[in-house]
């Protein structure tokens, strides 16, 4: 009997399941769509018929897809999870969710019988393929230790971030801060623009300063290459922006910067990218200051 | 002769005119109020009488003071700098002012026959004390090669901006980025302490990601110690970004989360806290949110 | 047998329900709780058991409970309107709810086999007294002339907004308008207080100009004169401006300035406003700006 | 003797100038470009030769030019109105500037001997026309008191708002809130416009609202029109919310809404719109959301 399923093998579920297989577990994986099951059918991997059966054949499920709706899909489709957990089964969900989201699937895997795992990891492809994801796990404290060496797989450093729901919470924590930055960034770098700074002279400054940083580093060097290429698109960057405002009108903690980037990535895909990288930001920005980002 | 004037013995200008010292530089030094002065009379260093008597006694006179109209009051009143000026005389500004101010102070120091460099530093008390500031340098090439020497005393890296006033829109740009990254940080923690996260957590993830940099990691520590003693103070960051958002006004760049950011270290200023540092903006989110940062 | 049934006997709902009545149509009304449905018994209207037990006794059934998800209850739950609905009912959606939520309460009024008119209707208890409501009607247009009468009881004037779903976008296009309005004029009316200006002198300005409108006539004298008793509370427009963003986000409408207003209302709710007259927007900005609203 | 001078006669001075001498004063005019004048002169009226000249020459001096460096030119240029001044002369200031402007102006005027009466006036040149703008009178009780029939020739009501300045912060207060307003309905209109709503249904529930009043009617009807002929343009909207946002700075009042306001009044000028009506602010709203205002 294989130790763990993996349910999503996308873009960032794909390297994890790996990482999983690398530390020597032994995988039952399932996707939605079989071309992507290829590779690890080809490795010798086990594959699921279903979400049903993989619940059916192992005592802990990894579930990581696109948002809210894919995860209540996976659970209580036909042949979903739900339908093959027993008691002992424990669902680590790894899906960036909003906080309600995850309060319902905790209900159902417990409601029927089994244990839930809120773990979102933050990071892109690239700490996904190396395994230095940061794992924000969170649940019962005798459930999160069980399934912590298979997040170590996947995640360096994974943190404890409390109780069920308080995973998701940090995950939104970090990606309004990330998607604050990166609007701030875009029109700092506008601003300068117009003002006849150039990318790189900027990018020196930046990276000089005690906001030196792999975010600024990297997107930087992107936007002066003027490489687009999703590594963590706009429509979901405005989708965590999104869920963090909900909550954040939930609890009450009114927040009117993240609230403004919010607009701005919105802005971004009102103009078409919204699946381009999280940087295309700038280019409605630098439209309507109108002010090209390339030197002249 | 003394080599360099040097006006303004505030908490950034007195260590770096100790900098010019250390690198050989021969000084002599001014500020308004004399107590700054003792220490370099002690240490044996000339003092002026004036700004007039500093640009009448060296060629190079830097300048760094509060804001625009201490500039201007240095450079205009009796006994100021352009009555003393002469034809070899250049005036090294590096104080954080509009670009409005620096394009006037820099014409009045033309016609009074000086020559204008527009060098404002980037970094607080710190890097001024190690002379690790990022030099802003600007003006005409052969003026700007002159002072570079005295540049590198005091800031490592200097950078080259460009013509006259594109130092003054550099540190705009700088500090335009900070500002918008204290308060997207200070609405990010807010948000997860209203959640129930705790501050050592957070910052564990912050440190541990994209967005690793020495402002974060600086003032994270500094908001669970609670120490909000002035480095740079909520007043200056204020001044700053209303300074980048009269300039992105007056050249067209339009900036809501920058307009939003200004009015949250507005709500800071005042609340109280404006002489305190300007990691004390998340006060007021906090008190708004309804919210303690200390964990319960 | 009754010519309508009316659930939801709430502030709006009461008096609209008596408009009905006046206008000579035969009602059954239900209500939740049942004290709201005894002046109804009590003047010899017929009261139902439920929602079924009303959709099972007339054809079109009118409602107007508090948000998306009373609307999906009085549907979905035992007996719910659904389980009585026969090919001949006609639900009349009132309520101010989600764009989604409309729609997907058409979808199970229409599988159920019912016909759906989406009316919400525009206005606060006076208006809704007075039978001046703005009703904003849509669906099929047979569907939306057959209720016309019954609207026109109620509200003056009834605007045809379109199809299905048209008016509840009418709904949240008019309440992102009055929450932005009431928004700014409660930052407009704190910079004049904080400037020493009188809320008189301010008020008269206003009442002479382009902008004389019952809305800062009211709100204005209410101000004035501290009260903040609920017309529309601040927890109701927080949820509409939500609703409006929620919506423009999807469509890709970006509303910066109606972002700042959901935090305002938001930060109003955060300080224990939520349950006041939306007015109480002033309360936080006044307190952040350290004034007071009486003349001193 | 002419009873008063009058010292800009363009779009709104003009007129204000023909309502004094249908009300029966006795006019000296000046323009800086005299085909301004020409009017004045073939109905009989003197014209002065210099700002100067006025000011010999009458003891009341009413001023109103585009903004607070059109001012201080008038006073302080070579046969300026200081020139000019003696003890009996009254300024009236009816331009709308900064406050800080205001009270230099002030200062300068007292100082040269004369008196200042700060008199804005709200409303555009239809008001100024009918003599129905709303003019906002403040200065020492006997200096505002002697002028008033002359404010009251050009302006109904006319409002007393307090000492020097208060006129001042009441124009920055109204146009505030105007501009706010304006922002506000672009939004609104967008969002309808988005969702498939049309201009001509929206505008007749805004006008059957609480929201009923001139701003909305008339500026409703020339975006439906498509003319954007200025009456009040985007430039000076966007001068009037960054004067009221530097005041607001200045005196601590935080306004999240207006901040935004300013940024999309921005975008209107970097996108060309600058000259334009103050209902230009929509068309970029409108691109960025990607919508036609004209049905499809």
């Amino acid at each position: 009997m294989a130790d763990v399923g993996f349910i999503g093998l996308g873009a960032m579920g794909a390297p994890m399941a790996w990482n999983l297989d690398d530390a020597g577990f032994d995988l039952l994986v399932y996707n939605r769509s079989d071309d992507r099951e290829d590779p690890f059918e080809s490795a010798g991997i086990e594959t699921g018929a279903s979400p049903r059966d993989v619940a059916e054949r192992v005592d802990v499920v990894c579930l990581i897809v696109s948002n809210g709706a894919a995860v209540e899909a996976v659970l209580e489709q036909d042949d979903g999870l739900l339908a093959g957990l027993d008691e002992g089964t424990t669902v680590v969900q790894m899906s960036t969710i909003g906080y309600d989201e995850t309060m319902a699937a905790a209900e159902m895997v417990s409601e029927a019988g089994g244990t839930f795992v809120d773990a979102p990891v933050s990071g892109t492809v690239g700490p996904a393929r190396e395994g230095t994801l940061v794992g924000l796990a969170s649940g019962e404290e005798s459930a999160v230790e069980d399934v912590w060496p298979m997040l170590e797989a996947m995640c360096e450093p994974v943190v404890n971030c409390g109780e069920t729901g308080q995973g998701t919470n940090m995950k939104l924590f970090i990606n309004l801060l990330l998607g604050d930055a990166m609007g701030a960034f875009a029109e700092a770098l506008v601003f300068g623009r117009k003002n006849g700074l150039d990318l790189d002279t900027m990018q020196t400054v930046v990276d000089n300063g005690a906001l030196d940083c792999p975010l600024f580093a990297g997107k930087g060097e992107l936007i002066a290459d003027g490489d687009y290429e999703p590594r963590f698109p706009v429509d979901y960057q405005f989708k965590d922006l999104s869920l963090a405002l909900d909550r954040a009108g939930d609890v009450g903690a009114p927040l009117s910067q993240t609230a403004a980037a919010r607009e701005s990535f919105s802005a971004a895909r009102a103009q078409g990218h919204g699946s381009e990288d999280m940087t295309a930001v700038i280019k409605h920005l630098a439209e309507t200051a109108d002010v090209s980002l390339a030197e002249e």
